[in-house]
């Protein structure tokens, strides 16, 4: 993939992403996008949290679904195919109680029909990084012309 | 468990639930709370929703993610326990087109130290019901004097 | 689907398992196929077990991942099309102390290139039958072409 | 942990899985032991392989039960905790074609009362390895009175 190939990738997975309600509500952001990579933050503030005052799970358990389907997302050419999330599994290790959480997503494995993901989300507080929980995702890919 | 203890089982997850900024946020509600089992909806508006027009998986998720461990926190005495979700596992098999989701958590087996828990998810369109996502939650059960 | 239509199934999965070199180690049978469905079970020997005298989760794990799949192939068109195991999650709930181990697989969804299969693991002892494992499988669908 | 604390953990651990049923018949060995480490590998035979010539799914899944619940009691007091595998979800992502299996099991995080184990399955073709499943498993840690 040559680096404007991969720029209107770039553009189209923002985009979409961007003109998710939820995505709006819940104050997620993008933070990178590469080749079978995405990495999402969210700032912490009360509405994301749970009753301990730390990331609720399912604050956690959106960026997981998001940042995993857009990493997959940036393997495909998105003009024949689009990703849809098939199913996640999501280990909590320790509790979100950072200022600030961020997901990392990287492809394990880009198939014509699924492809597999890996996610470790991390609680970030000053400069230190504790792994909060940890994913495993399948991505359906898609042919446009199937969903339309 | 006798009705009485039961409702005060009731008062307290209520309340927990009712004390998360997420929770308020989404804007879930739990429905029905017995022995085992919880039920929670959540109405259709374009703040829960992804860019197609469907409930987003990151609702979804936070609807398995709170049902499951409400409906494991039934189980327990709360005067000396306490619930946290370990990992969960989510298969999303349709669309969210509905007006409504709705997930059911049912307990499968209650532990001294892990409850396992199965949650299906539909969505509610006039009369009808369709699955929407399949879930299956481990959820630690803890001594409180072990978190404090 | 007719009863006869049915059969050709039947006949092409039974005769698909008993070809495996694993099945035949494990020494598992089938014990029903239905359209969706499919029922297993391992009896009780010393080769099966782990060191405490139950069953060994792995003996578990070869009964949902053969009884899923198979269960996923009782509902697709198997000249044209054939399924391969892409994931699942088991729990493992009660040791597995009795004689006989029953896995039975339902297709709660069955989609044009992803089947979603639930599988309950029971141990059974004279009469009583426990729940050992409980298993959430995403089963692939693929056209025989493109295996080809 | 000094090197000797360790030697008595791995002479532990070998024993008890040379004393499993199951892993005598599915032929599998114990490569590498370390903290928070196990690796074990299965070489190719008629016996554990499926229809179509490929490792079964089941001997893959028998790796991944094994080797996480291993790399678990790596990290415990074998005096006085033992390791029991809760859950784990397993993805497969490419046929096992090779000559050999190789799993390789690491602790992400030791709790107290829950360990959690990624694990990643290679299959071996002379010099070249090819990722064929990945896993990822929370094992339990009991106290020995408890299970007594």
């Amino acid at each position: 993939m040559t680096p404007s190939e991969f720029a209107s990738i770039d553009e189209a997975v923002r985009k979409a992403v961007a003109s998710q309600g939820f995505m709006q509500l819940v104050g997620a952001k993008i933070d990178t996008l590469a080749p079978g990579k995405a990495v999402m933050s969210l700032e912490r503030r009360a509405e994301v949290l749970q009753q301990h005052g730390f990331f609720h799970g399912g604050a956690v358990a959106f960026l997981v679904d998001n940042a995993t389907t857009i990493a997959a997302g940036t393997t495909v050419d998105r003009h024949t195919h689009t990703c849809l999330t098939a199913e996640y599994k999501l280990n909590f290790v320790a509790p979100g109680k950072g200022e600030r959480l961020v997901c990392e997503a990287t492809v394990l494995k880009s198939g014509r029909r699924l492809a597999v993901v890996e996610a470790k989300v991390y609680s970030h507080e000053g400069d230190k990084a504790t792994l909060t929980a940890v994913a495993l995702a399948t991505i359906a890919v898609i042919e446009r012309q199937a969903v339309a």
